[in-house]
Order: structure tokens, then sequence, then C-alpha cells
């Protein structure tokens, strides 16, 4: 916080209020697609704050498939910010300027994110927006939303020095007690978790330190769910999902074999 | 301000501090790009302030070939924030909603330009990142840089509700006196100003409602010159070009013929 707040450095501070809060499956920094986009499949309800969950306010969004959400990284907050850090798609080896990555521990600690618009439900007093294709900590607070414009932010020429969303691993499996788990809880919930369980560990949520030990298992956790699962050769397995009514007392979702 | 400071609406206000500040050719609002990337001749230097104009917070990003700049429109902070705005690009006649625009009377005031990274000059001290394809205000405070990454960022197939960087006029033509000014300033400053105008003013800078009046003639100031231009048919004539010594005495910019 200090790095933040103390000698301004020949810029004017300013005040930056939420105009918005987000509702997601992500409960925990463990298991969150490092990019926006890479699994579909997850889905959050952004609901404005007063006074700006107005109708008016949203007038002629409708008409974008995409939105840009700005977001305060606000799980960082209170670690303040590194000059150097180490992105995970260079496998944690290769240390990369804070200002040459997308990582949270940045001056500011503001996020950015490109995502799908599902869809607006204005009603008196309350405005949320369904999104997909997320990778927003439940909580998050919105400090901006702006339609998606191809013509200026469509660059797909642009030449990028590190990748990111390659898929690293070739195959999820589930045992048969978590794909009977999965079957049994779309049925109650409506929510395809199976899919969206795939499209997380396929990008391999694994921490670069954590990867030389195969024998690991990993717990994640998506709503009120601790998903159990461990990598085998280049696929993974999902062993387990439970229901974990109180995850605080559950753990760190880091859960030794 | 009173909005943006004011009961803070369930969200926790914080302070942002600038990162960096823009030098740029455009000393007023009025012929700035409507949106990054469609006058690739105008240039900016975001120089860096202490305590982040460090190489090593740097390091890496000469390997991608545009940034994200995260800025604050600093200009309408003090007149607050609009629920409604008329886009230039539906020409001034339909009102959207200020969260389905890109206008900077915006709640908290975040601009966000795609821009490409031409050079990044670091000596003791300070960095400067050069840029291309900007449309940034000169004195523009810059709250952030980010890595333009293609594989989340750049989704062409995003629909938009309205377009924007159609060029609207077929042709910039230059009085033979506007065109002597320019071949003269480049060989004595190296700066390209028939191109730069050309990709500005083919845009058609004019404010909706002014475009009605064919007789009008504009002025648009880029470093210490004043561009004056007027609308024939569908094509625009660059009538003259000089060095004005003290703009605020020269007037607003807008020059009545």
């Amino acid at each position: 916080m200090g790095e933040r707040e103390g000698d301004n450095g020949g810029g004017q501070a300013i005040l930056i209020r939420p105009i918005g809060i987000i509702h997601s499956c992500f409960k925990e920094k463990f298991g969150i697609p490092r990019q926006p986009g890479i699994a579909p499949s997850a889905t959050a309800r952004l609901e404005l704050l007063s006074p700006f969950g107005r109708p008016e306010l949203l007038r002629g969004l409708e008409q974008f498939s995409h939105i840009w959400v700005h977001f305060l990284f606000h799980q960082t907050l209170v670690e303040g910010w590194k000059a150097s850090v180490r992105p995970p798609s260079l496998g944690g080896r290769v240390k990369v300027g804070v200002l040459a990555s997308r990582s949270p521990h940045r001056p500011n600690h503001l996020g950015l994110s490109a995502v799908r618009l599902e869809k607006i439900d204005c009603r008196p007093h309350r405005c949320i927006l369904e999104l997909s294709g997320i990778d927003f900590l439940d909580g998050t607070p919105v400090i901006d939303i702006k339609p998606y414009i191809p013509y200026s932010d469509s660059i797909p020429t642009a030449s990028a020095g590190y990748g990111v969303g390659k898929e690293a691993l070739s195959e999820v499996r589930f045992s048969r007690e978590a794909e009977a788990f999965c079957r049994e809880y779309r049925e109650r919930t409506g929510r395809n978790l199976l899919q969206l369980i795939g499209e997380l560990i396929r990008h391999d949520p694994r921490p670069a330190s954590q990867r030389s030990r195969p024998e690991q298992q990993f717990g994640m956790r998506l709503w009120e769910l601790n998903i159990r699962w461990r990598v085998e050769q280049d696929g993974a397995v999902v062993e387990g999902c439970e229901e974990v009514a109180d995850w605080v007392a559950a753990g760190s979702g880091l859960d030794e074999a």
C-alpha cells in the first residue's frame, strides 16, 4: 500500500470507486483461467452498484457481443506491487518486468478482460450483466465497462513476446464417481460442471513450482464444491467432487495426496 | 466531481496514481482521432514517472508490437460523468448509455487504447516509450500499461453495435501554400505533416453539430501549429498552416470563416 499512497511522483492521485461487483464461481485464485476467453463455460454476473445500476447507462450495449471489464485485483491490493514477476506461461522460470506482464502485482492493480456479453437484465434499481469466458474472482470490484470495438481493439497481427492460451494438457478424464457427481449436479443446478472443469484443467492451472511432483493431488474450488484432480503423463484425472460446507475450515485448496 | 466522490455506493473507493505522462502533438481535443489506430502517423512519447521509470519494470516488453495504455480523461474530470452520450459515429443524433460508449464523460474517467510500441528508450532514472497510432491529448496521465496479447485481446469476430473507423471523407487536398509549408516543416523538424493531417481529416473530426455548415473553416492544433481546413462536397481542403506562438491567446481552435 505504501508504494501506492506515498510520494505521488509528479502525478496527482485520484479516487476511483467501483461501479459494480462480480459474482462468479471462482472463490479463490487457484484454478482461475490465466486469461479471459479460454474457458467459455466460465460465467459470471456483473451487478452494477448504485447510482450506476440504471438501464439508461447501458442503452445500446446489447448490440455488442463482447465488452471490456476494467476491474481491481482486490486480493493483491494489500500485497502492493512488484517490479518483476515470473509469468506462469513462461513456466515460472523467466523474470519479466511487471509492466511487460498481466500480473495482478502491478502499480494501481488494474485488471482488464474482454468477455462475452450474454444478457443484460435490468429491473428497477438494479442491473445485472451476464458474462461468459470470464477470469474473475468472486467479489471483484468493477471500475468500468466499455463496448468491445473490433475496429480499434482487435489486432490479430499483433506480435506477442510470450504465449498464453496453449492447451497444456491433452486430455481431462473423470473418475466414475466424479462424472456421476457432475451429471447429478447439472440436473440439480443446470451448471455444466463436466465441461467447465475440462476447460479449466486443460490449461493446466498448476503453479510452475508444483509441476515436478506428478503424484500431487490438487483441489480447486468452484462455487461450493471442491474438485480434486491429479496430472498423469500429459493428461489429467478428476478424482472427485464434493460439496464443502465451510471452505475456510477446509483449508487452502491445495491438498496434499 | 460530486458524482465520483460522494456516497461510495457499496464499493470502497481507492486511490490511483499516474505512472506516466503522455507528450503528444494533440494540444486540444478537437482533431484527436476518435479511436486509436486510425492515424498511424500520430505519435506520442510516454514518459514513465518515478518510481516507475526503471528498465526492470519494462523488461520483456520490447517483444510485443502493441501495448494497452490505461489513462485518465483528465480534461473531463472536472466535468463529471453523464448517464447518456451521443457518439460522434452515430452523427450525434442517437443517445446511448455512457457505458455503451467510449465517451470520456464516464464514471471514473478511465480511457483505454491499444497502440503500437515503436521503441523503448531507457536511461538512468527515466524511461520513454515511443508510441504510434495514438489518440492521446498532450499531458494525459497514464495509470497502467500492459502487453497486448492477441490470444485473449483480439476478437475479430466480435460484433459491434455501431461502427467507428469508417473514413468519412474521400479525399484530403492541400492548397499550394499549405503543401509548401508542410514540406518545409518536414525538412526542418522531420515530422511528416502532410501524411498526419491527411489521416486525421479523412476521418472527419468535425462535431456532428457543425456538419451542416459547409462554408465553415476549422482550425486544428498540432504541436505549435494551427491547421485551417474546410469541407467541400465529400472531400476536404487544407487551406493553411501557421505557427501559433501563443495558442491560448489565439482562441479556441474553432475559427469562423
